[in-house]
Formats: structure tokens, C-alpha cells, sequence
């Protein structure tokens, strides 16, 4: 039988809070779930990221969520009712620019991390650490797309993983060169996490096995992955 | 260890060719790969599902593929150069209409099937058929996105899933009402598939054990997951 790729949920992380050391609590949770083997893609979803990097704000109950949404917007591309589709700093367009109400105690709301690649890079480094392993690590969050119902889960910080892998030059089947050149490898390690995590089982880590490891190596979100305005006809 | 998901690449499908029994071939590639079971989800790509239904086409050489693609378009969204950003007739929106000059003989191009969703059907039939199994199937695709890098492989047809599953009234884990309410799961099942799959090995099929049966039921692409035009904030 083919190996293929395994997609394992880590269960057991304990209500993270501002502060707390998020890679030794993602590293015990790995141990016990699965471990780590060299080439492993560690899934951390941004909620416990920005809860554990203290990015919680609390909401005025006179005016709402809508003036933290526009702080953490540089640009607005759309407006529907309470809906606002927004760009970040880090350049993800993403409903309510990322600020998040899920998850979170009543009367807060969670902003994106401010640096994800960062934030991915403590928790590698962490788990390298602690285990001697080399591991790819995400942060994952989950965007709206447009044309198409629902969310899917992305990445907005790697770690160890190139995100988007260049097939430029590379022929198909039939000696053509391909036309499809840069796939988001990233994206769809993190949306391939999210089928095991689910939205409201608390799961908020997930380990990849099986991953190409020619996609393992240095890379950014911001810098591979985000579409520059001049390149986007969307913007 | 948690049993989580399997993603298997199904190798050794032979070349297809205009009224091939495409179904038969998925079979008996899957028997040879990994076998079939209840409630296992198998992805297969559009290529070779439009070229066994005889969706090719000869490219003029005098004028190229963009006639074709003109012809596949309900709505051209936006141009740049040789790129079309456009709207099918089944509601995608994706470059070139989905006309595809990759993995095809040199001089023709690969258009979209005409319904992807009785593609999946004829599939999902022909394997329920001959293993008595109950599996759902996905044809998938592969589409750029605005605003991020790189393609990523979606659903354009389903049969025996829901493709966009609907938490609305799930409480998260502090008992507040979800924020993010539907889950593209088809999709991110094609991307999960695309990750054994790849661009240049030409494996066009993968299987996808340990996926949560609640997601089992009736679907269709067209339907359920694309989004409708007088919803769509960007068409």
C-alpha cells in the first residue's frame, strides 16, 4: 500500500492564555498525540497564537467589534452589512481583517498575530529544540474566498516550509511544459490540517506526515505567499 | 496514536482516451492502490474526467486557445496580457474558463466537463457498483486565487458529499455561537488530495480515508458551494 500523507489531530492542549509558553504546551501535546520525526508539518491555528502572544482586546459594548476591524485594516475592498473585507498589514485580505470572536471569552476579541512567520519560527525552534527534530511548522487561519460558499483553513506563518513550490520549467506527461507553475503548498497543508480539527472540538493542533520534503526549507507567508497589489487584479 | 486521515495516491491509472470507462479505471487502479472502503473519499482530477468524456479540443494554431476560452466564458472578469480571469457556465470563476493546454497532446486543449457533479455521479455509481461500497466522490481542479500566490487544487464536482457543511447554532468551546459558520470541506479535501497527487507525476487519483461520515450525504459543486452571483461581493 502507497504511504501517502497522514493527517493526525493532536488533541490535549490546554486553554492557552496570554503569556503562556505555546511551543513547550504544542511540543507536550505532539509527544503524547503522535511525536515528531524529522520532515513532520506541525498545524497550530492562529486563535492559539494570538491568545498566547496576548493579542486579545477587550470589545467597548457601546460600539462593538467595527472600530477594532478598522484599526487592523489598511485598506477596505468591501463592505455588506456587518460584513467588512479588509487588508492587513501583513497584506491577507480576509473578512473583519482577522479579528476574531470565536473562540474567545465574551467581551474580547482576538487579533491576528503581528508577525506570523515569527510566530511560527518561536514554535520550530521550540519543537527542534525539545525533540531534536527538524519540522515544519504553520499557523493556520481560516479565510473566506470569493466566488466560492464556505472557509477553507490557510497559512499565515511558516516555519521550515517553503509555501508556494515553483514547478516552472517542469514538463508534464507529455513533455509540454506545465502551464499551473506555483502551487501554495502551504495553503493546502493547512487546509488538509483543518479536516481534522473542526471548528468546534477545540482542536487547534494537527501534525502532517508524509509531507514532500523537497517542500521543507526556508520560507515567509508575507514574502511567498501574499500577492503583491501590483501582481493582484483583484485589489 | 490518533487514527486521524489517510491520503493516498493511486498511481498506475493507464492514459485516457475519449470514451474510455474512466470509472472502470479508477476502480481497478484503487483495487490495486489501497482497496476501497465505506465512507472512503476518492479524488480524481478534471483532466483525465474531461478527456474520457471527449471535452478536447483542436487549438487552431493560426489564432490560438483564446477563442476557445472566449467561448467557455459567461462573463469575463478581468484581463491582463495572455491571462482571462472568467466565469463558466457552471458559475466558476477561474482562469481561461478552465480551458487547460497542460497534460493534453500539444495542439489540442482539455475543456471543463460539461456537469462535473454527473461526472462525480457516474463515478461514484461505477465504484458502488463493483466493490459494494458507499464512497463519495470529488473531481477536482486546480484555480489561482485573488490575493494569495500559487493554485490550489478545489471541487468542481461531487457526488455522496456535502461539500459545504453547515455549523451554524455549534457553540464553541467558551458556549458562544460559531462566528465562522460553513466549512468548504470539499475543497479542502481536493487540496489534500493535490498534496500526494502533484502536477508532473501524473497521479490523478488519491483516496481519502478517515474522513467524518457526517459529511456523507447528497452535494453538488454547483449547487451547494458555488457562491451566487447576487451574494458575491467581488463579481
Amino acid at each position: 500500500m502507497t504511504a501517502g500523507l497522514r493527517v493526525v489531530p493532536v488533541p490535549g492542549l490546554p486553554e492557552v492564555r496570554p503569556g503562556d509558553d505555546l511551543a513547550g504546551m504544542v511540543a507536550a501535546a505532539c509527544e503524547a498525540a503522535i511525536g515528531l520525526r524529522d520532515g513532520d508539518v506541525v498545524v497550530v491555528t492562529q486563535k492559539v497564537v494570538s491568545k498566547a502572544e496576548g493579542r486579545l482586546v477587550d470589545i467597548d459594548p457601546e460600539i462593538g467589534h467595527r472600530p477594532i476591524v478598522e484599526a487592523e485594516s489598511v485598506r477596505i475592498l468591501r463592505r455588506r452589512g456587518d460584513l467588512i473585507i479588509a487588508e492587513t498589514e501583513h497584506g491577507f485580505v480576509c473578512a473583519n481583517a482577522g479579528v476574531d470572536l470565536s473562540n474567545v471569552e465574551a467581551g474580547q476579541a482576538a487579533l491576528l498575530p503581528e508577525d506570523p512567520d515569527r510566530s511560527a519560527r518561536r514554535i520550530r525552534d521550540a519543537l527542534t529544540h525539545r525533540f531534536g527534530v527538524e519540522v515544519a511548522v504553520i499557523v493556520s487561519d481560516t479565510f473566506g474566498r470569493p466566488w466560492r460558499r464556505g472557509v477553507t483553513d490557510v497559512a499565515i506563518g511558516v516555519a521550515g516550509l517553503r509555501p508556494v513550490i515553483d514547478l516552472r520549467g517542469t514538463a508534464d506527461a507529455f513533455g509540454r511544459e506545465l502551464q499551473v507553475t506555483e502551487v501554495a503548498v502551504a495553503d493546502e497543508l493547512a487546509a488538509a490540517a483543518e479536516l481534522v480539527m473542526g471548528k468546534s472540538t477545540g482542536i487547534a493542533v494537527a501534525v502532517l506526515r508524509g509531507v514532500d520534503p523537497a517542500w521543507l526549507g526556508d520560507g515567509s507567508v508575507v514574502d511567498d505567499l501574499v500577492r503583491r497589489p501590483d501582481e493582484d487584479l483583484f485589489r
